[in-house]
């Protein structure tokens, strides 16, 4: 049976992970930059820099511990994840896009740059992400094993996982998607990095498949339960709590996993998903943290 | 002395590996893809498969073929840095940035797809990029090397490259540069995949420092000629002759090389950069190619 621990505390190393993180991002170079191309410095500095859970990168390092890897093999690729991350978010938040003026409790990028200026730091972001992986690729001992994690990321990112997801999200403002459509949008739009992120710090540690597939249905339940508990949170939640605009998915429209299922009847998918996530890795040793952090995603709305 | 051989006629080779690359890039299996995210992949493909001289990706195989390379092993390589060159034309004509309705012939992939699609499928178009990359490194028999041709590329299509140059491009536009600023944004905007080409092209090759430090001066004359020439035909060209819209420049109140050094001058500049282009691989036996292909673009304005 897998670990049935109810009691460990992981809020203190989740605060740790995502601060070594943070002081990992804030140190890459091309951030640091003045002169002539300060301004898109800035802006990529502005969106990066600019809080988040850093649920995905922790993600990343936690699955690379699992499986006996290096916390240093693993960061320049939780690193990119969240570059990835961020500049969707920037891309994401655009007027022609889903149109967001509030992220992370503050003004988004377009309201502060410009679209032109968010466009490019997103797609500044995005190039640099591939930049950072690939020197680690360089410079790694295995070079084919990283290449395999970036491999993973790229894929995941791209049209087959979260642009294709953003596509299918646009479509379906205007086209009242059904349950199983809501689902395999968000597979690939909040799913697939989810998985990128488990599965990409397995590889990285050089995890067999059959850790790599638990890392993936850990995922796999991870993301859906993550997707639905931010469904919630847009209805019942306050603007100052959350840091972003609320009720814009009523507003615009849009369905969610709330009108399907209601909030009650959502709370409890998320319980059940994130207890099926626990189960995907309880049986490993050292699980604990990421059993802790699978139930904790689902307390937030309980 | 280089090689001095004018009569070497280019035309049917470049034209050879342009539909080499052509028949590469439409096989892609990603964008062959029907079903739910059908539109995104049209729009990957109206972009890409739009025509276009493919001169960076012909680059990219020459040089590879110059320092003994398989055309096997750059072609993974040279359809990423035309993913790459594509998707930053489809974002840099977005109505936020250039604002431009015609390109190749054909309108642009904001008027066709909206302005949302236009910016996914850029997204979809750069992140595939990395992952066709990631595959060859993946599959190499020298992972590292690989992997140094795809982090070359990296670099020259980021902050520190042409999105640096596109954002120095936009300033521009309010801000009346002199010529040694209009140099820099041509540098980092057109002259970083050129450089990323020509010494990517070299690495996949496996060629030494020496080779990479020929290919790199080739690319800095070839870059600069290329803007210069396409300034130049911006104001001598009929839209019907470019397939863009043409006086664009002149319209959006944009200074080029040509207010600075008229069109006589720009052309005895782009002659004389294309000569020295020509002289830092002439020495090189097999580059009459290269030696052509750099003359040649400046007989497009002679």
């Amino acid at each position: 049976m897998y670990n049935g621990n109810f009691d460990f505390d992981g809020g203190a190393r989740l605060e740790k992970r995502a601060r070594e993180i943070d002081s990992v991002l804030a140190a890459l170079p091309f951030l640091g930059e003045s002169g002539e191309i300060a301004r898109l410095f800035e802006a990529m500095r502005y969106s990066l820099l600019g809080g988040g859970k850093r649920i995905r990168p922790v993600l990343l390092l936690e699955f690379c511990e699992l499986f006996g890897g290096r916390t240093e093999d693993a960061l320049p690729f939780a690193c990119a994840l969240e570059m990835i991350h961020t500049y969707s978010l920037i891309h994401d938040d655009l007027p022609c896009m889903d149109n967001d003026d509030l992220r992370r409790g503050r003004p988004t990028s377009h309201v502060v740059f410009g679209e032109a200026g968010a466009t490019l730091a997103g797609d500044a972001l995005l190039n640099g992400a591939y930049e950072v992986m690939l020197e680690a690729v360089v410079s790694a001992e295995d070079p084919r094993r990283m290449a395999k994690a970036a491999e993973t990321i790229a894929r995941a990112a791209g049209a087959y996982g979260m642009v294709g997801g953003q596509t299918l999200d646009m479509e379906n403002e205007t086209s009242s998607p059904d349950e199983s459509r809501l689902r395999r949008t968000d597979a690939l739009k909040t799913g697939a990095l989810f998985y990128a992120a488990c599965t990409a710090g397995a590889i990285v540690a050089g995890a067999d498949e059959r850790g790599v597939a638990a890392a993936a249905e850990y995922a796999e339940k991870m993301g859906l339960a993550f997707q639905i508990v931010d469904d919630v949170l847009d209805v019942t939640s306050s603007e100052a709590e959350l840091g972003k605009t609320i009720g814009s998915d009523t507003a615009s429209g849009k369905r969610t996993y709330v009108d399907f299922r209601g909030v009650d009847g959502c709370r409890a998918l998320a319980l059940e998903l994130s207890e099926r996530a626990a189960e995907a890795v309880g049986t490993i040793k050292g699980s604990e943290f990421l059993v802790w952090l699978a139930r904790s995603l689902a307390q937030r709305v309980k």
